[in-house]
């Protein structure tokens, strides 16, 4: 039987029944590190504790030489792959459970396939968002809520692709420097694998709600007199003098995990991209990840056309719009980043050059937008019933922002895509509809609107009447 | 074509593509309210809107008179739904993607199916405890995790059934009594269906955390001088005076829907039931529901046997418990409840008559555990990667008890029924971890065992060897 050929495969299931579950033939790694400076290509092995290439101190991204060769036994072929990834949906095998391993032909990054660290990740619902459509004048318009993972993010669908490879490479210990939704993460799928895992964190101000997570799920914490560089940096010295696997966002195999939301989309949509993708930017590995992924399915022959893909960032904490403004995208100064959606106060992006050919490649924007501007968005996709985390609302005031400019057309098919949990950030919502979130100057222009949004408690005397009152009053 | 015939229908996706999907030719709405008092049986438009039976006062439940007629038109083919709800899992129609409505032929409660409200409910991870198995010398043991539903919680099941009722029967706004996840259930799906929703609350000390859902998704929420009871008296009074629909527990359809998951379970194990179903105890509507889902698949043969089903409940909120060593359980005494698993935390259960059926019909148990052991068992499950809230930890607490007691064989296939998330109670998680939740006294023989499980961030020197010595120390 020929490579690329579906086979049936008998297996037990964990109840004894035997089942049929199908596998396309192919080998399960065949990936290399290609590094995005100076395009050194390394095999996996080689990488170095710290994942940055010896040559040029650049990231390296993950590449599939065997996919480029038009007639060879490597590349999958797309008719198959879009049977095989549909009916693993009816499987009762737990890879096939995870949205990331359900397509597994486009991550061969391991050695075999059969311990990989999962918690079912990934799947995620595109959700239709009628009273936005509405409102903007957009046909259809979607949000793909990746705050519905296991830990309530979209790291989920990375740590599962590099926690599975720490694992397979031996590793009995892993760490990453975070205060929020990376060290979750990361916690949970160590616990999983039955691997130690260790969070640097800055001393002084934490938002200790942000690492309950990584507490529950048994990580050691350790908190250090220097700031959140100063974590990084002693952190890439430890993995290189100690046996523990670092990861930050610099390990590649994270966007490997997090390009599949580009298939589930793509498939969603019957393999018809929509228009746009519109993506938070904090780090922008997240952006990386999405146009990798759309990128490997046009590249493979499964979709015709890439999305545009727009990153939105929060006005204080900008330095990729600054570095689009400033340096046509060439350079990228560090800000001091400053702006309440916490998951995206990041001044000084890891992945920004990724980022940047994705935006370019796509014919995307790169655009910012205001603390009440995110707090409104975030106010209406609440009353769609979709909760998010701020930083994923500012794909939302993004869009608004977009089509007040004429970028976006009504008849454009747009996804929004939401990056975290609204229970991430419990405070950051109570204080909204308390009015304490905001300074006064802060909602300038915008006082209506807000006033409109919130929901604060009211105090009400315990009759029908004045219940039914306060109700007419302000619902209508 | 007869009943009960599977046919193929033709109809357009959202993308405009011709997709074929199957349906069985069943009505809709083949429902009726039966009184679990005096068995008086109504149709579902006769129900008063408080839900009590006009007669002796007491609940309803939800019955299917066609599904008793053996060869009746409306009794459902067990192999057709089998084969159905599988293929159901590969659909691109949203119905089809929640784990509630993947099962409506089992469901129906509605005139149409159109146009449900769905979040993308249900289809949760059955996840294998590998570490607590072997704790325990247990062969099989699950955790069925509810708290990766769409707000958080388990009650998301129950609400799409109960607010697609609403919306059928033309409510425009939706109300219950509550602080905790019926509140932010409701919230989310009246948001999702674009009716109005109303919460009361007592004066006096509210978990704000617990609401910030509620006021996201958009709900008026109404602070009352009064206490619980108070309000759900008065949320009582005032759906008979205005057209508001009532979605506390007594509220029938909720039940339906939170039976699913034991469609679900029954279908993960390839219709083979587990032996022992354990489920936390607060106002008892989950095990009833469970226990109804069970013996409805057995009523109409998609499954030979009916699990044990075990009721756990927290020692300071433990009326069942009391009202089986007390009364054999036929009264019930209300309790003044404490316990900090606030989900848990209820004095006088509406569905304690349900629950004490579906206990004794299925061979389970019913028993309490106190604070010190739900707190540990949150910490072991979170050492297996699951987070989840205090309450769901009931469910290995009560397990631990059971086998130590030898009311649990090591050949048990076991699954435990988590009900909320992590993230929905991170304060409990830091105080855990803190060592600031438990007082003295309710650790006293537990104190190494807590210890052993304690992860608070340390503070370290900025050193690769100091923290490599905290790494040793602490985890080996």
């Amino acid at each position: 039987m020929g490579h690329s050929a579906i086979q049936p495969d008998a297996r037990r299931s964990k109840t004894g029944v035997e089942l049929i579950t199908y596998s396309i033939a192919m080998n399960n790694n065949l990936h290399q590190l290609r590094c995005i400076g100076c395009g050194a290509v390394i095999s996996g092995a080689e990488a170095k504790p710290d994942f940055r290439c010896v040559q040029c101190g650049e990231l390296f991204e993950v590449v599939y030489p065997g996919w480029g060769q038009r007639k060879g036994l490597d590349r999958p072929n797309p008719g198959a792959l879009k049977w095989l990834w549909r009916e693993r949906r009816c499987s009762s095998e737990e890879i096939d459970h995870s949205g990331v391993w359900r397509f597994r032909e486009l991550l061969p990054i391991l050695d075999s396939f059969g311990d990989v660290v999962t918690l079912r990740e990934g799947n995620t619902p595109l959700y239709k968002l009628r009273r936005a459509a509405k409102a903007l004048g957009i046909d259809q318009l979607y949000a793909k809520h990746q705050g519905m993972n296991p830990t309530g993010s979209f790291k989920d669908t990375g740590m599962t692709a590099a926690l599975s490879v720490a694992k397979e490479r031996g590793f009995k210990c892993v760490a990453c420097a975070s205060t929020g939704n990376t060290s979750a993460a990361m916690a949970a799928y160590a616990a999983r694998a039955g691997l130690n895992s260790l969070v640097l964190i800055p001393d002084g101000k934490i938002a200790w709600g942000k690492l309950s997570q990584a507490m529950d799920y048994g990580s050691l914490t350790c908190q250090l007199k220097v700031d959140f560089d100063g974590c990084l940096k002693l952190l890439t010295e430890i993995v290189k003098e100690a046996p523990i696997y670092l990861l930050n966002s610099v390990n590649p195999y994270r966007l490997e995990g997090q390009k599949t939301p580009a298939f589930e989309i793509a498939e969603a949509f019957d393999w018809n991209v929509p228009d746009h993708l519109i993506v938070p930017g904090g780090n922008l590995g997240n952006s990386s990840a999405l146009g990798k992924g759309f990128r490997e399915l046009r590249d493979l022959g499964l979709v015709a056309r890439l999305p545009k893909i727009s990153v939105i960032q929060a006005e204080g904490a900008n330095p990729l719009v600054r570095s689009f403004l400033d340096h046509q995208a060439t350079a990228l100064d560090p800000v001091e980043a400053h702006t309440r959606a916490t998951a995206i106060r990041i001044g000084n992006p890891a992945s920004w050059r990724k980022a940047v050919r994705v935006i370019q490649e796509t014919g995307g924007w790169c655009l910012d937008v205001t603390e009440a501007e995110i707090a409104i968005a975030k106010a209406e996709l609440g009353r769609e019933g979709l909760g998010c985390e701020p930083a994923s609302a500012v794909t939302l005031a993004g869009l608004k922002k977009l089509r007040a400019e004429g970028k976006v057309a009504s008849s454009e098919t747009v996804v929004l895509l939401l990056t975290g949990h609204t229970l991430k950030d419990a405070d950051y919502t109570i204080g909204f509809h308390r009015g304490t979130l905001l300074e006064k100057d802060e909602t300038v222009g915008y006082e209506k609107e807000i006033a409109s949004l919130q929901r604060n408690a009211i105090s009400v005397d315990a009759t029908v009447a004045a219940v039914l009152s306060a109700l007419k009053e302000r619902v209508g």
